[in-house]
């Protein structure tokens, strides 16, 4: 088995669950005839990107100019970056959006102008609205503002505007089902009142949303043109804590090496740190924090079915990581074997890794890819 | 000016103050006669070794197997990985040992037998003690053990006991010169204690002790042999909220440009998220979390007269910063600026971004550089 023979921190993906988290969305967003836009912040791979395009994908999200690059480069032709446009890297711009359609996000007038002025290629512009998550973007209230800003694109021949584009992050904050339909239907009817009020103006404007959560747990889209959800292609500890998916949907797992074992505090360290799983951290009951949960080796990958009575991952600094275990389990491991466990946000974990192994030993990039390993 | 052309988030590097950290450290302990080991996982750079090897050091300490091989490939020719030994490396392990003299830390029994059965070539062994920090080694009250271990790398011909080590980590939570001394004072005790115990059986033991407070605090290192400090190359602000240095030695900044102002909350946004900074925060009065602190663009590097008055970084996502400002600093930057940020934790901000630009644009190697930028 290619698990056995791993002898350093190596990020496992299972093609599986992977294919299947992608197929279920691309399904559902198909049925309901929305736009599936994935973001691949997430994956941040060309060959997982492929499984989205056997599923009919061609239209994808990113995060930054560098990799809409490593996406064009891989054949992608429609690319949003869902980023406010850094227009310090006006000359990426200008050689990206001569070859593929590319969508930019502005939230002010001075990058409109900026953009419409420096550039001559074609790009797609988009408004960021705050629908409530207050990262960023203008507030759907008002009104004057985002017509000035729309009128503002108009005047340039080369600048087309696109739509409203949201990002309701705050459904991280949600805890149920109820609380994540409030917030989806909260930032989708904002959204469809801002392009009822500039339908005379602009009768062709479209309504982009995205977000984990929403895009898992709503049954029904409603009236929104695009979806742009990223995280759903491996999901991870925390989308199981807001209740977006199963431990037994998220796709990959970090595998680490056991060095040592601390019976007199019913501890182990793992060859396993912040450097490969970063640092963010759930809270559990008691305020305990918990950086990862420990699954199970079989078959050529891995089962959820003793996560509960496992032990879980307390504590990381720079490559250890500090598992606590109790009576019944910490006869689990000892110096030398290896442990599997569920990333509590996949994202940053893959980026800070920068590569996976399929569970079968095939490598599979990521745009950040180390040099060394 | 290089600073100026800057596009993306880049971690930039003054070569002056990094060469002056270096050198305050070597002097102390070549003055002192203690033998500096320093530990590599912070700067993980070739060309930053270099600067150490000029002021006389020729004995490094790195955290991972891989890291090892990256120095020695340098030409560093002695090398401790201070990191319980991983025996599922032994390939890799056999190549490095017969190429540096190359120092393990052990925990147990099994995995001395390990290291004496599987591997011909000398290695330099070190049993770990647990000084307080409860992390991972030995209790140095375990005498039993302790020489159980002992005898026990005496049986095998390429295994050389060469000492007892340990890291005072809870240094890390000590915020007074008094603190910091009492956890050295107490760590060194219990080494010496160990160094005399077995000094009938084994005469030649050294003592290694390392941690950036510690090294950078107290004034007389006493009877130590070893020392093993590493984030000092370029403290940070959690080192700066210890004590054990001001925000003038901080010798890296995050330089990130400013993507969207949001007036109405007096926050900025700023391209440079968890996949630049990493996720460690402090926390401030009031239980506010702080991710970075601005510092000044001035003369080609950075001034950080004003950063008691410039906004701090509350909050960090997968690519975006957001930034606290007040009346008095919300007007410093507006969208297309560049911002600099003291990082809270230097060596994971390393360790994500994957190389450095000196402030006058020179590139800086990293061991985890990344492919694409």
């Amino acid at each position: 088995m290619f698990i056995d023979t791993i002898s350093q921190p190596s990020l496992l993906l299972d093609e599986r669950r992977c294919k299947a988290n992608i197929h279920r969305l691309c399904q559902k967003a198909r049925e309901q005839g929305v736009t599936l836009r994935p973001h691949f912040k997430t994956h941040q791979s060309k060959m997982i990107g492929r499984w989205f395009n056997h599923e009919g994908i061609d239209q994808i999200t990113v995060s930054s100019i560098g990799m809409a690059k490593y996406f064009a480069a891989a054949g992608w032709e429609d690319i949003t970056v869902a980023f406010p446009v850094n227009i310090r890297q006006v000359e990426e711009i200008r050689g990206l959006a001569s070859e593929v359609n590319l969508g930019l996000l502005v939230l002010d007038t001075s990058s409109i102008d900026f953009l419409g002025t420096n550039l001559q290629v074609p790009l797609s512009i988009w408004i960021k609205i705050d629908v409530g998550t207050h990262r960023t973007g203008i507030r759907p209230e008002e009104i004057s503002s985002l017509a000035a800003m729309a009128e503002r694109i108009s005047k340039y021949p080369n600048l087309n505007f696109v739509g409203f584009l949201a990002h309701a992050g705050h459904t991280y904050q949600s805890r149920s089902m109820t609380e994540v339909q409030q917030v989806y239907n909260h930032s989708l009817a904002a959204l469809v009142e801002l392009r009822e009020a500039f339908a005379d103006r602009f009768p062709d404007l479209l309504i982009s949303l995205g977000d984990t959560p929403g895009a898992s747990m709503v049954e029904q889209f409603g009236p929104v043109d695009e979806l742009r959800p990223g995280n759903f292609v491996f999901y991870d500890l925390m989308q199981e804590e807001i209740g977006a998916c199963t431990l037994d949907d998220i796709a990959v797992a970090m595998a680490c090496p056991v060095v040592a074992v601390h019976p007199e505090r019913m501890q182990w360290i793992i060859y396993g740190g912040a450097i490969h799983f970063s640092k963010d951290f759930l809270t559990l009951e008691g305020g305990r924090k918990c950086f990862g949960r420990m699954v199970d080796i079989t078959g050529g990958s891995w089962s959820t079915a003793n996560v509960e009575r496992n032990p879980f991952l307390i504590s990381l600094s720079q490559e250890h990581g500090i598992v606590q275990c109790n009576e019944d389990n910490f006869h689990l491991c000892t110096p030398g074997d290896l442990s599997l466990w569920l990333p509590v946000h996949s994202c940053l974990t893959a980026d800070v890794m920068g590569e996976y192994y399929t569970t079968d030993g095939q490598y599979v990039d990521h745009y950040r890819q180390r040099v060394y390993k």
